[in-house]
């Protein structure tokens, strides 16, 4: 197995993370996060939220409806871009996004050129396919009463989309924060909530899903200082790359996006790469905006975006540095990280080195011999003492202390605490390191 | 105003709730939280998972996708069942809740009846009705690669629901926690997360909107035990409302839902009401569902749902007791409950009295004058140092201090923190409390 299929399997064996709808054969491109992967899930958002809104002072959050109004994407260009390039095999009727599939294209042909001399259907095996057309990745819905026997052009009126992106939702609610709190530029609003892309082909694990969590921060500052705050957002991303999510510097890699390929919008994008187990992938984006999506919103509203800066009275539109990353990247990033498979003793074991704020449990609390009352009663007193005093401390009674020790490695619990019969004499217990596998003796007191 | 449009336009005003999409004139049925409003809602979310979740030893998280397999609303009886009656105007074209509007129905005639002999449009004032028909609430959408020219049995095949509930997400991964962590019985899964529904006529604020946050509690037991680990729930419901959300005890009113009101598959159900600014409504809901969601997965699935006793190796399918709570009905709750208005020497003010935990703000510091450096300069040290110990500490400089009083007092914050000159003789400060306005001096240190 590689090592992606490793994770993938240790998070459905320990409940960090479950193929959604499993039960009914799975629904692609969706994943539900279990007991375990809740825990971790949220330890990370927190993280964030608490390193880039709420230890800070000039930062606001928000968190609007994921159903936002149509105009919101015709302003973005979302309706009229939004878009991969879908083809469809002619035999089979099988389709999937022409890029993927034309490997090896060389330059001098064009995509469907190439389709029709070079590939065959990954399905059937012919090489038959249709047009290439754009598909628009935003899922469609429609908001009120529409009936399935409503015409088109009533059903076209409440047609509505899922974000595709959490940004939107902070660009509009931008002169909702300005008229009630007026705060100091510059200022960052942020915001974490689900996206949904109806991808293609998802793969690659929780890399490429239908539906996924974003952290997205604008940060508006005076067009003239953007220089030094895109410079001041690089090097706070690192910050919390390294020091909160716990990711090792090397496995970072900037890329600075040549101007040919950033999008239209942007006039700086630096892609921050991953070593993922499958190889490099995007973790994350910071892009220089300019005032892209503030003019686009004073447009298509008609109301101004302008700032009126409190010292000098001056008036202008901010601009925008936007710092995006999304969670189950990070969630994946973190756990490659921590995986690892070592020998303790002869004997192979797999562990999750997760920094201590981050893993689900901080301790686990076990009997040595759970058929000896003694043992058990002390146990659960030691529990409830550090269950009262930390919270995130679980009890494991299974199996022999062995496997314990293995489980709570696998899940990535800093320290066993072992009650055995001294602890019945002295007071002390056996406290077992996840990384050294090295115990030591200590008071109860002392925990 | 009446009481709810105080605390709506004080929740725009203060930045809390916004309507959703307001730029472009809104949409309906969808509110976005500003940045108080997230503080706040994050404060009774945490604080609901740490009461239910984290501090307990028998209940596990998950967060399951929102798009699921669409058999998960075969099962559950959504698809087929899950709708409110609509009825259009022949004249005008406009669409109602047959039921809203069919006001004063006598029971002596069908609601078809009624509407055409005793109801004018809303809209356009005549008396025209269409038929009654079922209106499924679910939001539709469509899940891969499907195009707008696609034929209907193609488009039909990828057709997907946005949840209209959390519990199936927790109902579809009871067999994964079951394999993973076999957890003694009684066991929970609690999810927090955004549920859909398409309400023909969204109203009352954040009471019925189109999208909402939902905490869900499936709480699975031996089947004859029920009624204990029901009555076990009821209790710890009123302790969490009272306690961890801080509302009144007499404005909650339990109302035992008669057996031929109550869902198909519920046996008991009491629903949680609670005394809002324009009336009584449902807070939230406590009901004993029996087998009826296990079976139908069963069913549908083909899969066990058995469980097997660890002590007896007895096996059975548990039975279930959900309390179920929407996170927008209890931030209302929570908000009608802390909305006071009172005189102070005279003079009217508003206050949010919000308890301590729930509060965005714990304090607010400010220098009594905002142009004398030395003030403001002592002013930002102690901001900086309770910032450091309490995080959630704001800073204001604006308008006057009695400005600055009425302001932390609309948005709930307990404590107001004023620098003077005295503060550079001695080192004390002025400690303003938010709900007598009683001001006491006190050492920085001893903050």
């Amino acid at each position: 197995m590689s090592k992606l299929e490793d994770i993938v399997s240790l998070c459905k064996r320990r409940g960090f993370i479950f193929p959604g709808s499993d039960i009914y054969g799975g629904m692609a491109g969706t994943w539900d996060f279990g007991p375990l992967g809740v825990m971790l899930k949220k330890n990370l958002m927190d993280s964030w939220w608490h390193f880039f809104v709420e230890k800070r002072d000039d930062m606001y959050g928000v968190d609007a409806a994921i159903l936002m109004n149509p105009r919101t994407w015709e302003a973005s260009g979302h309706t009229a871009t939004f878009a991969d390039p879908l083809v469809e095999c002619k035999e089979c009727k099988s389709r999937f996004r022409a890029d993927k599939i034309a490997n090896n294209i060389t330059e001098s042909v064009t995509t469907e050129e190439f389709l029709n001399t070079h590939t065959k259907c990954p399905v059937c095996g012919k090489e038959n396919w249709g047009p290439i057309r754009k598909f628009n990745m935003m899922f469609e819905t429609h908001v009120g009463a529409v009936l399935p026997d409503d015409n088109a052009e009533l059903a076209d009126k409440n047609k509505a989309y899922l974000r595709p992106e959490t940004a939107q939702g902070i660009f509009t609610n931008y002169k909702n924060i300005v008229d009630t709190i007026y705060p100091d530029l510059p200022f960052g609003i942020a915001q974490q909530g689900k996206s949904f892309r109806n991808e293609i082909s998802p793969r690659d694990f929780i890399l490429r899903d239908r539906e996924c969590y974003q952290m997205e921060i604008e940060y508006f500052v005076k067009p003239d200082t953007w220089e030094e705050n895109f410079e001041k957002m690089r090097a706070l991303q690192h910050d919390f790359l390294a020091n909160v999510a716990g990711l090792k510097s090397e496995d970072i890699h900037e890329y600075e996006v040549p101007a040919e390929d950033r999008a239209h919008y942007s006039k700086r994008t630096i892609d921050f790469m991953f070593d993922y187990p499958n190889g490099e992938e995007e973790l994350m984006g910071l892009a220089y905006r300019t005032d892209f999506d503030l003019a686009n919103i004073a447009r298509e509203s008609g109301k101004s975006m302008e700032y009126r800066d409190k010292k000098t009275n001056e008036t202008f539109v901010p601009h925008i540095i936007e710092p995006s990353i999304g969670v189950e990247r990070l969630f994946l990033a973190v756990l490659s990280t921590a995986y690892t498979e070592d020998e303790i003793d002869g004997e192979k074991r797999t562990i999750l080195k997760l920094p201590t704020h981050l893993a689900p449990y901080k301790f686990c609390v076990s009997p040595l011999l759970k058929n000896k009352p003694e043992l058990v009663e002390k146990a659960r007193e030691v529990y409830n003492l550090l269950k009262e005093k930390y919270t995130f401390v679980t009890w494991d009674d299974s199996g022999n202390i062995g496997k314990r020790y293995r489980k709570q490695d696998e899940i990535g619990t800093p320290k066993c605490i072992v009650i055995d019969f001294d602890t019945l004499e002295d007071d002390t217990v056996t406290i077992r390191d996840r990384d050294t596998a090295t115990q030591i003796r200590k008071k109860i007191a002392e925990l």
